[in-house]
């Protein structure tokens, strides 16, 4: 049984509690939230402890692991806490916003062998992994496309995008991930950036975007596209496609239900998919906590590491330098 | 070049001479209608000759086939006048609605040896076709269960229900057929059906049907399941399915675009079906023509004889029995 | 929070088992099993006590409920049990196999007021109650036609079906259930049977079937066709199809992935559907718990209760003496 | 009746030859090709004159109009004969590989008014057009990204691509015209483009290209991707995306049957998509042509001119421009 103390109790941090305490090789011993009583709300629903302070919360000899879903700024703070701690270690995406922050973060890790894993939630859909797995075995031959299209289905209000780190850090962050994964050990090298301000005020209002496309390129020579949005007003739409040699496959939208309904105007509709990433991704978080224990348990590697974290920042912040430049940037790691 | 005498100018027997004239092989030389303003139509827009009777159009020295698409009733008559002309014969269904008259003319054909052809046009479309030939290729392995589900857009009018001798030998038995058709050798053995008056008045006030669903078993056991009902607003609704022991196929309903949308309401919602049999099987009515030139070219065979219309009705008979007994009925052909 | 005594750790019982202990308002607090090393098995799993019996079992102070997952014919033995002993039940079905047992069991039953709920799962899977209840708003207006396919993976072996009470009871039940579920208070009053045995040894050797379809007529009206078969070699095939004045609506197969696959041979190809029930309908019976729950704790009257539990058994009887007589039988209630 | 003069009898000459004489509104006169066997192969088929010359084919008295489709280099110089001869005129694209050309044809054509097609067939699609129609009737709100897969089923053969002018002028040439179809007044201004030998002996040996992604924005900030390949395995993939503020509308591929196929391990499979163009625009060139006898026979605009045909190559150049240079490049028209 692997206890966990939980940091930060807000949306996420209470859906990562709450997947922590029906999984039957997990426990949670205590939470944190500077928020007391977004801390008691989590303590109330599962019985667990109320720390006082992130640090006793890490240093509680009882807990295995530190689960960080804090805000941004306080990761890199509980990380370096926890491995000195000499707990296992699973951190929200992103480590920082900085990568300078970053990179001193992963010199100060030197010292210290403790597991950590980064919440790239996507990796563990059981859709998105097994197109990876059909393409690892060959089902499409030789890789040379990737389309992701990845959109909210709603802008976030103004006070989450202050701190979010901007759009492409925040949001298509995740798809720069999801492109390193399939791509496996074939680096991405170069990107181009466009992006625009077509419909959020709150974006506007914070100098950020809401709409983006970009393209990239691996060593090998595969061509990836991305697009983002902040607002589809059909849901949360999550579509990945890769093209070789011998096929196509594409993992699409899901919707709660298979009913089709025909009548005068239409056929074959179906029903909205799924809102966000709470409900489409809810099997892809619970794998992800499967597996992180797995790795604690087992002493294996853990899937997404230290440096997926710091890869994915590094292709956002060169997606923002050729959004300035307009040129194609490569990517230095 | 065959040069075909048309009989009968209403709505399907234009699509007809369309498609004859169309058709590289063929040529439209006569027409007839006791209608005349209908005859003049088709020989305006095809600039064919009118003929003043059916006998003058089926005993013209330069025809070599007749296409009866005239009322039910004209059907033996135009048969039987076309044999003893030594013409190739394409008639639509039903060869009449009156089973002793069906086989004193197949008494009365004995006599001849020209081809004739059956108009049953399900059986040349393209998806029903390729379902057949994958299950004669073994692809399902054993047959052992097909559902039809087999629906017009709209009830017709009073008038047309008078003469069109009752929904199970109207509409059914396109249905009935297209079982013989995917069975082959393996006859039908029995049937029971249920029907109703659910909507339609026109049906109510004469004495018609608009709803049925029928259960037919063959001779090696295969179990048969017909809907039908003479309105579905969301368009013609045509699907056909087997069942067996490798697996299933389905024919499913057809678009004229692959158009998908998307919003708030609905997802993956595609336009509406094809609205009728004219626009569904257009393809269909071609290939048909095609492969009966190709009978009278090569003097071959064709695909759907009068057995096959007769049996068709033989069918439908046993299922107004059935829907009057509330038993099982056994077929006798 | 509702105290279960679970009777019956088999296959279903142990699923039944997970989801009480998963369920934030529910615990196991005691099972029993004929098979004692099966109720060890659950007790250690989820901590809960094992009873040496079930009266044990059912007159223990400490739980609510009764959840009868034991073979069918203990079935009536435990509901009275548990009704005497003025505990809520839940029980799978089928109540009986003998009408006339059940018939008696709902005499004695009239001693008692307590909840029961019969085990009808399909009702509570989101995409047929959803359609159920599209077709309560009015979304396809007067309901005229359903169609059921269910079909199973994979045949039982023969001890199964030795127990099992015929095809018509054990399987085809369900379907009867979930299309008195849709025509909700307009009752079936005919029905008639086909059925073969096309491939199954083990039913052969039984005298069961594995191959079926029937025809109901509800008192309105309603034509509804189901068809069964013992293997389906794509997976556990579960459609719904409702059609009415204004459409129709289809309640389709699932996958547990959203992926399509696209080669020289194939195109938009998906992964295949769910392998049987316990994992197609999850979710269904999670909803079924926490519905059974609330009638509890609420006082609510249950959603399938001991005559619709009855009911499905009196159709099975009649489609059995439909397929004897090869005559439409009506329903007796 | 308008009469065509078809020059050159290639495949795709031959397509249009048959699509004139199936029209019934429009015949072919005289066809004219360098190859005389394949002129003759037309005039045999569709029994019409054979011209000695190009310029005896243009300035025959009896005709209306000219069809170019002959190779590229010959397009400019048939151009302005008819437009001397005073001919309506419908050209296959590209109008020319070189801008300079094309410059000073349009300057050319400015002393004649002659209506001018040019052959961007996709524009003329059910599926396409009624998504553009979709779109300016406001079903998707205001558009914010387009995304096309466009992608050739087999990579033409060295002696091709030697000639055709290179994958961004001869391919991809389509989906800029597309892009500009969407966008209506809305000019594109940026592009970016990436591109690749992966897999085309022939493309490497020629110096040209069989992968490529580019990202287009429209002067209103829309965002457009396109992404092309000379190989698909799986057939001619031909796919447009709109989305915008109130939805999303996807034109998806097509398959010539609706066959769907279940078995151990593939499930809702269809047939291939259809293999190339001609299969797959068959109704579109026929409606092109519908619309270029309409524009002649009542004096409208042609729908898509000259300016079309110029504007697609100068983004094709600046395509090759971005290429080059790595940056993203302002079109200038």
């Amino acid at each position: 049984m692997i206890k966990f103390a939980l940091l930060g109790a807000g949306r996420i941090g209470k859906m990562h509690a709450n997947n922590i305490v029906l999984n039957s090789q997990s426990d949670l011993e205590v939470v944190y939230d500077v928020n007391n009583s977004a801390a008691r709300e989590v303590s109330n629903m599962h019985n667990c402890k109320i720390a006082q302070s992130a640090e006793e919360a890490i240093t509680n000899k009882n807990i295995d692991a530190i689960w960080i879903a804090s805000s941004t700024p306080t990761h890199i703070q509980y990380i370096l806490l926890a491995a000195k701690a000499g707990k296992a270690i699973f951190c929200e995406k992103p480590i920082d916003l900085d990568i300078n922050k970053v990179d001193q973060c992963k010199k100060d890790l030197e010292n210290f062998n403790v597991p950590i894993h980064i919440g790239f939630n996507r990796r563990f859909d059981l859709s998105h992994s097994s197109l990876k797995k059909a393409k690892d075995n060959g089902e499409i031959g030789n890789l040379e496309m990737i389309v992701i299209s990845s959109r909210d289905p709603a802008s976030p209000g103004i006070e989450y995008l202050r701190e979010a780190g901007g759009f492409f850090r925040d949001t298509a962050v995740h798809d720069f991930d999801l492109t390193r994964f399939i791509l496996g050990d074939d680096p991405i090298i170069e990107i181009s950036a466009y992006a625009n301000v077509l419909f959020s005020k709150a974006a506007k209002e914070t100098n950020d975007l809401d709409t983006a496309m970009f393209i990239l390129k691996s060593q090998s020579g595969v061509l990836c596209h991305i697009n983002n949005s902040r607002r589809a007003v059909y849901g949360y739409d999550q579509r990945v496609e890769i093209f070789g040699s011998k096929g196509m496959i594409i993992s699409d939208n899901q919707s709660p239900t298979s009913v089709k309904k025909f009548d005068k105007n239409i056929t074959n509709s179906e029903d909205p998919i799924y809102y966000f990433f709470i409900e489409r991704y809810d099997q892809a978080y619970k794998n992800q906590l499967n597996i992180f224990i797995d790795c604690i348990k087992n002493k294996k590697a853990t899937l997404v590491n230290f440096e997926d974290g710091r890869n994915a920042l590094i292709i956002a912040n060169a997606a923002y330098e050729s959004l300035k430049t307009k040129k194609s940037v490569k990517i230095k790691y």
